[in-house]
């Protein structure tokens, strides 16, 4: 279950060598990866358990107050281990209006990768408990609730604050869970399936015939999307993802897999389709929002739904950052006048006040569910304690579908597996950091070579490469 | 039916004002506006009638080729007189595909005043034909053309030369006319129903209980969208027009008139409407795109369909056209993304190789024109030889609904009675052009004396109103 490794080799040389314009920000720790953080200054006075090395903090609760429970917790922006598991203790109160919820399962989403790095305005400030979607079972009903119950199995959607076994929210951002829906699949569906939804038939207008760009195609918006898209009639989805990927999202629905790290896929859609698309997804941002305004049709619309390219490595990339944003697209009226064209942004985040358009939204999604035409596809599931890793396998790209956070706690031996992996993941790491140091002693000494014997064009080349598929990792699928 | 005086006045002191700045293109006339220019250098050979001062023209035919017709050309860009009508001789050749039609009525819209000024790049250089729709009946038909017949009823949409007597169009281009529609109706519908319409079903994703904002509401456009909003239920729409016109536009299905004139229309709007908008047509451009972005809800779409502002007086203004384009809106994928808001823009005359498209619209259009629930308004219809007559009512805002020209020939008695509101029409111009000189002079005098004594802030005041007017006065309806 842990990350794979290739990537995540080539991101660290990356990250190592942009370090000395990374700023750090203040609640970022100064220590190696290596060394667990101590506990964070929380509200909670409770021992935390770091999320690597999960310690028996719940049996120290409070004899004041039984009520404690689990939670995940951003504690400062930076790496995967700033996200600990730490026991929060007192019955949370219950207001007019809402309801607690027992989590049983949570989705993660690429805004969540972003918000750990500080990029995302949403979250709060650390500390805070992030999460915007979860599924579980209604524990108690506050005043003038009407149509929940206590028992009644729900699926919820929140600005923040899921992350963890309890949550109390509006019961107005609750939905009830279909007989037969699965408590993943319920945790899968709110973030993505929304934001694909408004996209395509709210922005979008798709209609019969009509074609669509889904970027990172294996991702949860992806494979959302693309099922969408199949509920209407003769749509034809171009998808990017690398190739290992292809038969499944070609299973899902994708009419024409590109393999972005090999192909120009702005050239592969000219070819099948010179006069260009109808729907451009675009998540990733940066140049890739120019490359898609340019592939419209008339009356074509992109949507932009994230800056996925200002994500570079397991630590905020100011560099990427400051990429994404300069190259960041910006239209005038008269282009798209002169196009017919349509830009538009979405970003679930900013829409929580309204509840009634996410409300119709879900009602039609729970419906295609109903009827079978959608189907969430989950790719892993990850104990609370296991949320670095889980992070880390959506940001390398190594998901195809929805990675889910279970709140089910880990067994004894799961456990001891736990600290013996991560031990050998330790090691592991040096050994990389060991390797990237002697590498970049290795290119200085091989710079300092090029400029006695400038002629010599080889070695930069091959670094070139190297940058050019580190970009493109980036555009794998979330 | 010649243009109303007051706002004329009121722009020509504008356009004395901006003189200075402006730069005569080539093709225009040095010479004052109370003579007719000479013929101009066409492919026409014919001696040309001036569109104000219509000469027998006609007669003059050669009689190697006895096909002639009439034809409104532009033959520069400039004011009202650039538009001559003239007449072409020789039976134009029917291409494969293509039928010949014989006009019968013609729709002005606003890009043909951004044409004539050089404004509007999609109509070739002069001299030149104009003319985006008409009606007329089938005369001939090309080979290929199987669903078309001679003495069929059309109404025809092209990228230009439709004012004349006889058009020869890609059969494609042309649409039978419903049973009972006036040929007057159906040249009004083409261009307005179907901008209206795709701005407002493809882009604007119309559904039940939204809301739009239709700028110059009693205009072709205008009066279009009004009613395509009235076939969803419960749309709100609010129209922006001058007070003489709210009830009019009130029949016409505008839930909140609004007189610009005299109040801020985003104040307007608020106070009705706390939350915004979910549909803003934009054909205003510079500074009030920017009112519109403003004004939408979350997952609104502005759409921005023309810059009427860059239209100061008869002839091109730089001023104008440059303040325009300098406030004109642009905007960053990251702001859209914050806002979840679309900006779309909107032409149809760069739509003009999407026949599909246009067929689909046009089809659904004529459904419901046939169902009773649309109705184009009919301002007024001129002859050809009032063209510029035609140009100026839309100009100055004084119509309400759609200017046709019809190409039935004046009567000899109303010839003459053109030829003598001419001639008062150029003494009054010359009396005002006076009056302007007068009041420069004395308004040159008051600056003078301003400087003088610079506390007295009365003068300038008034100066400031009088400009504030005439800039709510651009805004008015086409």
């Amino acid at each position: 279950m842990s990350g794979e490794d290739a990537p995540a080799q080539q991101q660290n040389a990356e990250e190592q060598k942009q370090q000395p314009q990374e700023t750090k920000s203040p609640a970022e720790s100064p220590k190696t990866e290596s060394k667990p953080d101590p506990p964070p200054t929380s509200e909670s006075t409770e021992a935390a358990a770091a999320a690597d090395t999960p310690a028996p903090a719940a049996e120290k609760s409070s004899e004041e107050d039984a009520f404690s429970y689990r939670a995940l917790v951003l504690t400062g922006y930076g790496g995967y281990d700033k996200v600990k598991l730490q026991v929060k203790k007192g019955k949370p109160a219950l207001k007019s209006g809402e309801v607690m919820v027992r989590v049983k399962m949570c989705g993660l989403k690429f805004a969540d990768l972003m918000a750990r790095q500080g990029l995302y305005d949403r979250l709060p400030s650390p500390p805070v408990t992030p999460g915007m979607e979860c599924s579980g079972i209604i524990e108690a009903v506050g005043e003038d609730v009407t149509d929940r119950k206590v028992g009644d199995k729900v699926l919820v959607l929140n600005r923040s604050g899921l992350w963890q076994e309890v949550v109390v929210v509006a019961a107005t951002n609750t939905f009830l869970m279909p007989e037969g829906m699965s408590f993943e699949e319920a945790a899968a569906l709110p973030v993505n399936y929304i934001t694909a939804y408004l996209m395509l038939f709210d922005f979008g207008n798709l209609r019969p015939n009509q074609s669509v760009l889904v970027h990172m195609a294996a991702g949860g918006v992806g494979i959302a999307a693309t099922q969408l898209c199949k509920t209407v009639n003769d749509v034809t989805v171009f998808g990017t993802a690398s190739a290992s990927k292809h038969e499944v999202i070609g299973q899902g629905g994708v009419t024409h897999p590109i393999d972005y790290r090999t192909r120009d896929y702005v050239e592969e859609i000219r070819k099948i389709s010179p006069k260009g698309l109808d729907i451009v997804l675009d998540p990733l941002g940066g140049s890739d929002t120019n490359k898609g305004y340019n592939l419209l049709k008339p009356m074509g619309k992109l949507i932009s739904y994230g800056a996925a390219n200002m994500l570079s490595g397991q630590k905020k990339n100011l560099f990427a950052v400051a990429k994404t944003w300069y190259q960041q697209f910006s239209v005038h009226t008269l282009s798209l006048i002169q196009g017919n064209r349509s830009m538009c942004g979405f970003h679930l985040g900013y829409l929580d006040s309204e509840t009634e358009l996410i409300a119709q939204a879900m009602t039609a999604i729970l419906d295609l569910h109903r009827q079978g035409k959608i189907k969430p596809r989950i790719d892993s599931t990850y104990h609370l304690e296991q949320v670095g890793d889980a992070m880390r396998r959506m940001q390398e790209r190594n998901n195809i579908g929805k990675i889910i956070l279970t709140t089910e706690p880990m067994k004894e031996e799961e456990k001891k597996e736990e600290v013996k992996k991560d031990e050998d993941k330790k090691k592991d790491d040096k050994k990389k950091d060991d390797k990237k140091k002697e590498d970049k002693k290795k290119d200085e000494a091989k710079k300092d070579e090029k400029k006695k014997e400038e002629p010599k064009k080889e070695e930069p080349k091959k670094e070139d490469k190297k940058a050019e598929e580190k970009e493109e990792a980036k555009k794998e699928e979330n």
